[in-house]
């Protein structure tokens, strides 16, 4: 484990001890013992992708110099804050996807006494966000900036699920309504502004920068968000279970897919038909020949291709920055995701 | 209707056509005529006390004078951003005691079509306040002081609503468990200050206040809060259907209710046996023998009891205030809920 890994994981029996012992609430002993085995099952459990690339951006804006406790507590701080907003969603997202599993183990929601206690539990996440903002941040300039950054994140992920839930509704009736346009406001809101563009936004505030004066990172990193999304859906279907941690249901869900849309793009009148009698069933004779599908039109090539120029577009993009601190928290964030496995 | 009642209803479909047309995100046809039904179903469909006490409060707090148009649009808009919270907490609440009806209609997960979609519903609701707060207070002195306080008064409701849920979960297995402090605390937390303090604390903002100089005031309207918790739950059994607009379930819920702790206070060994056995279940016999007891004990005598009890309390200390502006808004409020019927 990188010592960045072991030092921001430090951090968060800190931040979940002050949450329990939090002086705006008065816990009962079974309500403190419910919400620390609930933070520990859902928050620390993923990759901390999101969390580190704070402390990583961080880093690599203050020009690689060696980072103070404090600073390295506060940046740490903001990464959890971001982990725990995944939290809060993934929560909520297997509840209303109706998943099995999450990161190798049975979701939240599924456990025996939990069902339905687990939509509270999210909300719960949630402000705890907010609660840890405020005891850590309240004080510095850019405090008014970090809620209104994390506010209008969530709102934007919140509405990026909701156009994906609606156009599955719409899309059950008529699967031809799934497009690539949809699909990539879809994935724009619902996973590049919380994993791409909030990380780096949360180390620039940090190091004292304006976000208006940042908006074309924001679009590189929305970017680089939609890619990774379209990996998602390449993973969910092709992925392996052991891997990737949970099991892909997307083809059973209707989702709006990257394939899918894919599929409808190049297939012939035919299989077009044999998209719209199999695709969103739970059969799982109806489900492989879905895949099959898919082996024939080649998506997986149609995917390397996308991969290949997605990412030439995106270091270009990167290039093209002025300073070469930022090219390098870019290009730093690239390298996490290219050709992921998992 | 009052007119202070119709300028506040005037307000709502600003606000709405506002969030219909946010800069920060693109919505599709079907998501924005989504959202417009959503809100039109949840949102304004209350008795719209809370959101109207925020500028009730305010025309107090300013000694009776008349408000300027953009005052009056603001503390509406902060009354409205009371019910949109209101109008989350009741969409999941709902969800969670898996309710039939609210305000006279099917809740909103109930209807065909939309389910477990609600759950995100109910964050786009959430999310929304903060877009209105954004939009109309970003250049107040307050702004930060109104983050923290509609951030703070959240993370409260949703800690009392797990420390419900989860002393539900143990009442379950032992009745007994149910007690006086545990069902005070639940109060306080799950409807006191959002219900109580909260408008309150709104006016004050506006009116220029530091909320930490006014821990009296917020101490009185959390008793006023939990008074009207109890009567709540008072309704619940006793109430008339048509009247409060739902259907009560606390008894079949298992539910910490301030009626059932009392009736474990004077039950005799006998009367503890049949709520034990009656307590909580779905049988509509079963629940018919818990009312029975709850009328032999004369719970609803009990109730009457700590009505006058509370209203002498409360009125004491709101005579205690120094200023008399602050005792008018606090009896204003009290003059809404003493006896209520709904």
């Amino acid at each position: 484990m990188s010592e960045l890994k072991s030092k921001f994981l430090e951090v968060y029996p800190v931040l979940k001890s002050e949450l329990l012992n939090d002086p705006a609430f008065e816990f009962t002993d079974d309500s403190r013992q419910w919400v620390e085995r609930m933070l520990d099952y859902n928050v620390p459990g993923g990759k901390l992708n999101r969390g580190l690339s704070v402390i990583d951006s961080y880093k690599l804006l203050k020009h690689g110099k060696e980072l103070s406790d404090d600073e390295n507590f506060l940046a740490c701080a903001l990464g959890w804050c971001i982990e725990w907003l995944q939290a809060y969603f993934l929560v909520l997202d297997d509840i209303m996807d109706s998943s099995y599993t999450r990161r190798g183990q049975p979701c939240w929601f599924r456990l025996p006494k939990v069902g339905m206690i687990a939509v509270n539990d999210g909300l719960i996440l949630r402000n705890q966000i907010f609660r840890i903002l405020k005891k850590h941040f309240r004080g510095k300039p850019y405090y008014v900036d970090l809620l209104d950054l994390f506010n209008e994140v969530e709102f934007q992920t919140a509405s990026g699920i909701m156009i994906d839930l609606i156009s599955t509704l719409q899309g059950e009736k008529d699967l031809s309504k799934y497009s690539l346009s949809i699909h990539r406001r879809i994935v724009q809101y619902k996973t590049a502004y919380y994993s791409f563009y909030l990380p780096v936004a949360c180390a620039l505030l940090m190091a004292g920068e304006n976000l208006d004066n940042h908006t074309d990172v924001k679009n590189v990193l929305v970017e680089m968000g939609t890619y990774f999304q379209v990996q998602d859906d390449f993973l969910d279907c092709f992925g392996d279970p052991e891997v990737i941690g949970k099991v892909g249901t997307d083809i059973e869900d209707f989702k709006c897919s990257w394939l899918v849309v894919k599929a409808l793009e190049c297939a012939n009148e035919d299989q077009k038909k044999l998209l719209y009698d199999n695709y969103g069933k739970t059969d799982q004779a109806c489900v492989a020949k879905v895949k099959e599908l898919y082996k024939t039109l080649d998506i997986q090539g149609a995917f390397a291709e996308y991969e290949n120029m997605s990412y030439e577009k995106i270091t270009k993009q990167i290039e093209a920055h002025p300073s070469k601190a930022v090219q390098a928290v870019l290009k730093s964030f690239l390298a996490k995701i290219y050709k992921r496995q998992k």
